[in-house]
């Protein structure tokens, strides 16, 4: 990797102050100062997710905390990660960064990320760093393993499975959730180690647009029931009750897992759910490729951003 | 990952047009379209490098060809994977696209990188694409194997070893050779499997600032021969031959090997190099942390930028 000079002190002192503050692994056997990093997988599959984060679509750099914008740089990645029920080992960081940025703020950043990886014991394990003349933008990549010989994905949900997710959704904006959110790795790790999960994925656009990625890899419906799904403390309780649950289908940035079982496994999860968060079922798989919601008793079809007020269109 | 919608089309068309495109490989088991990548290292070590470019730092966008961009992004990638003697796999993309550009100009961008990773058989594994108010920028990490125990670093150099570069060094940047170079992978995995070489770099900041990175990580010093650093052809011929001899060594971008080996290797590889390509010894390593060059005789401090006219300072 390659990396030009930050703007405000000599390049090779913030690398060496990266260097000396980043997280460590021991599967990590060349981290930060070469010029590629090399793991050791130990038999597993390699598992990869990148997600870029710029300024004014994912946070508000002259309104957020630094150290907040560099955990949700990471935390987003640790999300898609949990999605696959891999173990987190390696972050690799790509940052292009404005001129004005001052050195402070970006050890900020990085502080914030590096937090977080210690948290889940990720490495910080390379990255390049630009200025620019453009706003700031962070592309993290993470890596992790996996045991799983077929990948748990969104594609192996089967008419009659039931439908479940973690925690409450909508609000996650207002509140500033999407900054502080937990990553649902641990409950991904015991939930795809207790039960047989069908099809996996985190909520990040909204339940009403994620769940078709679901559908659609599956190829298979789904009737939700409107009144199941749970909606976060985060969102107005002065709102009337169908707005409360459109900001649960369609705010996004849950980063919450969205998952299918099959009746028997969501039956077992119902008794004894081994999670400290809640799961709720929230709707059943069907054949077909219709996907819709029970809103107040009436049967609608189900649409990214929520529901049609008729069949057909 | 997640994929916020492209300025001038809709989010899903142009995803389906990067998956549709996006070279594959076996070893890489889950691809674009889910929440992450899943890929079989079958008992190798995971390789990883991110590399950063933006308009206006490695490319003009005005100026130059999109599929250029896009091939460059990946190239300065393989580079880092040579340097590691590694053999490239997958490449994960990152973007941030002004607003302005035009899907056409995007997928151009694409055409270029998957054109250069069919050539290396390097499959196009994930990714994810912001608009913004701000210039291009591509983050792009590549993950590869090696089947090596040790990782091949800068830090194996000994007093003795004979310093090598392949091809020619200087006049990256004006000639585009910066944009249309080629990765030295197999030169580098044929190197690494005749010789036992102690320390290998690729030369992305140019050979006076990038020698500084082995000798510093090896404890070691050099001595170059000024004469015998090979001057690419891109660099003018018109030029007196010192001021010739800095472009070689300080314009950068060459992105041609930078190794070491003992003495023995290296008159074996002086006497039948396997490769179809130039390979020059430019000097040795010497015990010590100094780093001197000969210029017309007169042995100089070696330094970034080149050369001091006295030693001490």
């Amino acid at each position: 990797m390659t990396t030009t000079p930050f703007a405000n002190s000599p390049e090779f002192s913030f690398i060496d102050w990266v260097r000396e503050q980043a997280p460590l692994r021991d599967d990590v056997l060349l981290g930060i100062g070469d010029d590629a990093a090399v793991l050791d997988p130990a038999g597993r599959r390699t598992v990869v997710t990148v997600d870029v984060i710029t300024d004014q679509v994912d946070f508000d750099l002259q309104q957020t905390l630094p150290e907040r914008i560099g955990r949700k740089a990471l935390a987003v990645n640790l999300s898609d990660l949990a999605a696959m029920a891999a173990e987190p080992c390696a972050a690799f960081v790509g940052l292009v960064l404005p001129r004005s940025l001052s050195r402070s703020s970006l050890e900020r950043i990085y502080a914030g990320m590096f937090e977080l990886a210690r948290e889940w014991n990720v490495a910080i394990a390379g990255g390049d760093t630009n200025s620019w003349d453009g706003p700031l933008a962070l592309s993290v990549t993470l890596l992790g393993w996996s045991e799983r010989r077929k990948p748990l994905t969104r594609a192996g949900a089967r008419p009659g499975d039931w439908i479940f997710v973690t925690g409450g959704l909508g609000g996650s904006l207002p509140s500033d959730r999407h900054l502080t959110f937990e990553p649902r790795i641990r409950e991904a790790q015991l939930l795809a180690s207790t039960y047989d999960l069908h099809a996996l994925m985190d909520i990040s656009d909204g339940l009403s647009s994620d769940l078709f990625h679901i559908l659609n890899a599956s190829q298979v419906g789904a009737e939700l029931d409107g009144d199941a799904i749970p909606i976060h403390a985060d969102v107005d309780r002065q709102l009337p009750q169908r707005e409360r649950l459109l900001h649960a289908l369609n705010d996004g940035e849950d980063f919450e897992l969205l998952f299918t079982v099959s009746a028997a496994d969501g039956q077992r999860l119902l008794n004894n759910s081994p999670l400290a968060i809640p799961v709720t079922k929230i709707g059943v798989v069907t054949r077909g490729s219709a996907a819709t919601i029970v809103v107040e008793g009436e049967r609608l079809p189900l649409q990214r951003g929520g529901w049609s007020h008729q069949f057909g269109s």
